[in-house]
């Protein structure tokens, strides 16, 4: 079996560029990701948000997840020292939603486009999908930090398209290929 | 400015269900994902790969991204006891490429959809984008792992709409909302 799986040619793959800022942004430029938006408290009660695109099942039993942000981000006190927070899954009527979420932070919460739910968590209204996780790691990696969380409940809304993010657009999903 | 942040309606959001594995279920149903593929070489030197949704950036600077895998993989050997994968973003033209390494392990390397690339690591051809990666964390949680990568170098191929995947089908990228 090894001859089969030998390299099929004696050509290299040679890299386009050794500078590794460059590769890392030329590549993620071309992926797409779906939009999620994660919701947590402050220690004194305020809510704080985020659109994200890098939420991401680790596994279905136990059913965990995943999502990536910055230490510096406006969210990060509040995720360090909750046990809980609520991950929405975004779907194309929520397009404002998500800007709004990634928009002035003072501003994420004005408006009646959310509503307390499990554990006092700012829960958003009329998304595809939501759910309560709570934090089982936060593993720090220079100033960011990708934060596993365990799934206990979750809320379903009206179904929808699914919102989608690439190249600093938001979008639906297309043809079947 | 707190009043303006108070719950603007007293009526809570309440889960539809409690059970902790079909919340996760149902909504990770409707989080479409951009595709990738992961490979590496095992110590013995063979090729192992496969297709995953859960590639993220977490960082720019440096440059780190992470994805998600199950220890019982029939890579999980190879990407414990190697330093450097190869990280691929998938266009519309490498869907067959996606299925090919998301299908019968013993059949993703037979053939000429790859070369041999920096680390002797299988990079595949044709792709819009490739990273080389050095892994900086193994996070173990339950049967699964977080990769931590941090990008060292990379490669672009010809451009290409976005490969996605949502509900067991692929597809391309639709329309800007």
């Amino acid at each position: 079996m090894s001859e089969l799986i030998s390299p099929p040619d004696p050509v290299p793959a040679t890299p386009t560029t050794q500078d590794d800022v460059e590769a890392f942004k030329q590549a993620f430029r071309r992926l797409a990701a779906g939009v999620s938006a994660i919701t947590a408290r402050t220690p004194d009660g305020r809510p704080v948000g985020f659109t994200a695109t890098s939420l991401a099942s680790l596994a279905a039993t136990p059913p965990l997840a995943t999502f990536n942000m910055a230490r510096v981000s406006s969210a990060w006190p509040a995720i360090e020292n909750t046990d809980h927070v609520a991950i929405h899954i975004l779907g194309a009527r929520n397009r404002d939603l998500a800007q709004k979420l990634s928009g002035p932070r003072e501003e994420r919460f004005v408006g009646e486009h959310w509503a307390p739910g499990p554990h006092e968590l700012p829960v958003l209204r009329d998304v595809p999908a939501w759910m309560i996780g709570r934090i089982v790691e936060r593993v720090k990696v220079h100033g960011n930090a990708v934060i596993v969380v365990q799934i206990e409940s979750g809320g379903l809304g009206a179904e929808d398209e699914g919102l989608l993010y690439h190249e600093r657009r938001y979008f639906t999903p297309g043809e079947t290929v």
